[in-house]
């Protein structure tokens, strides 16, 4: 029953493109869904998809438009006249034709919006486009159903009715005093359910209403939406007077957004790529940790080479390098990966920094006990007693300074505003190279030199 | 205006709770938000959650269970008299109540459904039971509000205020022929606005509607809800006959789940922990993955062992071991991240396995050109030109390997219907470790032969 996208589908498509077969495109394209239409515009070339945008009406454009990818978007954009561009800004949502109108130059924002015939959707999109992208106000939209308390059913039935009008998607109504102060919610359910003449104050619901203020971040309401199970939350200003909704899909996209950046922050790439990304800008985009790793490296090799001699006279010294670089990474990544996680989960932080150290050091404790003795037996096989002793003690050693590390760097960079998700990438693991090295060179020259 | 938890109101509470203080209990915790009362609970001792839990009326008690971490609830629920628990069944979505249902032993689940009141209440969890956790049956509620096609409005809003009694939250209502079979879906909006004497035929979008079968997969409805823009999706038999219906929160839930995991893959934790876990819980943990950097490092031991006799000759080759492993570690968890993440979005797989392989290929190729020239004068510096070729030129060929590895094996993974989040972990850096290792060393001999 879904549209699944073909090469050959496309390649069809732009044989009906090349001999003109509008009927063929009008029944098999501009009848799909408006994400549809979006993913075969993304495979066509830049002159095809503009051909196809322009067989659709200006509803189905705004919506087209909202679901291109952004640079395919951007391109669309620039190719339009500010006339087309101010029809289809009406006919999208408030947020969205601010987000859009966001990214051009201030000249053409002031062309687009005089051009706009709807004047009550203009000044929506100016008064959004005065926040900044990254708070509530930047992510609310100002289409929302909304009563006053003292009207009867009846009239907020009948004022419901004009305003849905321009509300796109209905989840619940907000009620407000004459002034606009939010005083809480009505359900859609209960207003079904209710008799005509009743008053909406004998209906709504007053009592722990959740709304945020506009400067409020999308991290918190995020949060809020999710512990609250919301939908949609009410934007108050700093009179509590009802300005704008966020509803759920918006916040869905930013918590998406947040989690590849964590993902891509514990992996080592600087910045998220577009499937059609070029070769350079991919490698320019994982450089950045690739340098710091190789400062690591290098640091390393400084660290080592200030043991040359006890390796000239005990080569197996080098042999479990790798295993000491690899293990301290580890450890510390997993402790901090917990950190990032109960950080980004918003967790009461009713436990005290200290607390989570001594925990993540006993765990580390416990581990290190376990594979000490695993690596002991092995190690003594590889070069005898000596080397057994050296490698699980520097091991157990690097283990707990490693979980003590991992847990103490991702707390101290959210302290100070810096994403805490950092610290789970190749940052961590360079760090816990060097300290680790250090640490098991320094014990093989001490075990040796007893021994000796 | 938000409820905030400190550590003075918990000891404040178990105070007021010691000296029976209903008053202060009940203005101070009972007229919070369900969800904050469970945040209280999760704070308390078990026998003092219980007394809490036993003050609040049924409707917030199975509101309260079902915001309870996993733990705390199932201890709860053991706690509950049969009756008890059949009571709260019925004040819950029927999705919630067959999922707490559905890890009760099933003579345990048959006393409490032979308990409940509301017959058809019983019956929609009983039919819920039947369908696995993780497929479209498992996860949607059989709440939701439907109108058939022949009626006019009137009898529309009829309908729905009865129907509207069971239904918490009312997004949007589908349309049906008598005999259940889905046929659109109209908006509140659209209701609201119509005539009383206008049929739902004329109302209703039956264009492009999105349904999913009951048998499919969570990571489907997921991307769907989200490409289409979905606040709530309709979930059809094999007959294309109404069942239930999935909102965007379940779905979102599931999304967080599987970025949590996803991150957690990367990091190396082998399962989620709850912030309560003990340390032998967190240890065991992560164990798995540290037992298999273990298993790497003594494989990276012996293919070092095999170079003893080199790196007694030129010991400076062992300073720049930490330096190919961790770079080939980064260069390969880059490269399957990538992958990774592509995979997830479910990115129309119109490009090649060979494709891919082949960006990544050119992508390590710059990074490795411009790093080994980088390391080369270091390197040289560090020993000798001898050193700096060694290392610059296995420097890049575990770029290149690496990419290449770190495209190939979460795709294969996929193939195989293993999560390919998998190769993110340490699976790749200590494949890499000692692939890297064996390169390095081999140029290394034949160089070092070469020049003596």
């Amino acid at each position: 029953m879904q549209f699944q996208l073909t090469k050959k589908f496309i390649e069809q498509l732009k044989q009906k493109l090349e001999s003109d077969d509008h009927t063929w495109i009008h029944k098999n394209v501009l009848e799909l869904h408006h994400a549809d239409i979006a993913d075969v515009l993304e495979e066509l070339s830049h002159e095809e998809a503009k051909q196809v945008y322009y067989m659709t009406d200006d509803d189905l454009q705004a919506d087209i438009l909202m679901d291109l990818q952004e640079e395919n978007r951007d391109r669309l954009i620039e190719s339009l006249s500010i006339k087309e561009l101010a029809d289809q800004m009406e006919h999208l949502d408030s947020d969205d034709a601010a987000d859009i109108l966001g990214e051009l130059p201030d000249e053409k924002i002031q062309e687009v919006i005089s051009q706009m015939e709807d004047d009550a959707a203009a000044e929506d999109i100016v008064d959004l486009l005065n926040y900044d992208e990254d708070i509530a106000g930047g992510l609310m939209q100002k289409e929302f159903l909304k009563v006053e308390l003292d009207w009867p059913v009846n009239r907020a039935l009948r004022q419901l009715r004009r305003q849905a009008e321009d509300v796109e998607r209905v989840y619940n109504i907000f009620v407000t005093d004459e002034d606009d102060h939010l005083l809480g919610v009505l359900s859609l359910k209960r207003l079904l359910i209710a008799n005509s003449t009743t008053k909406i104050a004998e209906l709504y619901n007053s009592k722990n209403i959740i709304s945020v203020k506009t400067s409020e971040s999308p991290e918190q309401i995020a949060l809020l939406m999710e512990k609250y199970d919301l939908v949609t939350v009410p934007v108050v200003d700093y009179q509590n007077k009802l300005v704008g909704r966020i509803t759920l899909d918006d916040v869905v996209d930013y918590l998406k957004e947040e989690a590849d950046k964590d993902f891509q922050l514990a992996t080592g790439i600087s910045e998220p790529m577009q499937s059609d990304a070029t070769i350079w800008e991919i490698a320019k985009a994982r450089l950045p940790w690739l340098v710091v790793g190789l400062a690591g490296g290098i640091l390393g090799a400084k660290v080592i080479s200030g043991f040359e001699v006890s390796i000239a006279n005990i080569p197996e010294l080098a042999f479990f390098i790798p295993l000491i670089t690899a293990m301290g990474g580890n450890v510390g990544v997993q402790s901090s990966a917990i950190v990032v996680q109960s950080l980004a989960r918003g967790e009461q932080q009713i436990g005290s920094i200290l607390g989570k150290i001594w925990k993540e050091t006993l765990v580390g404790l416990v581990n290190g006990v376990l594979l000490s003795l695993l690596i002991f037996g092995i190690a003594t096989v590889f070069g005898g007693l000596g080397l057994g002793l050296v490698v699980s003690i520097s091991l157990f050693t690097v283990i707990i300074v490693a979980a003590i590390f991992g847990t103490f760097i991702p707390l101290v960079l959210n302290k100070y505003n810096i994403d805490p998700a950092l610290a789970t990438g190749p940052f961590i693991t360079t760090m816990n190279d060097v300290v680790g090295l250090f640490i098991y060179f320094s014990i093989g020259l001490i075990i040796f030199s007893m021994m000796a």
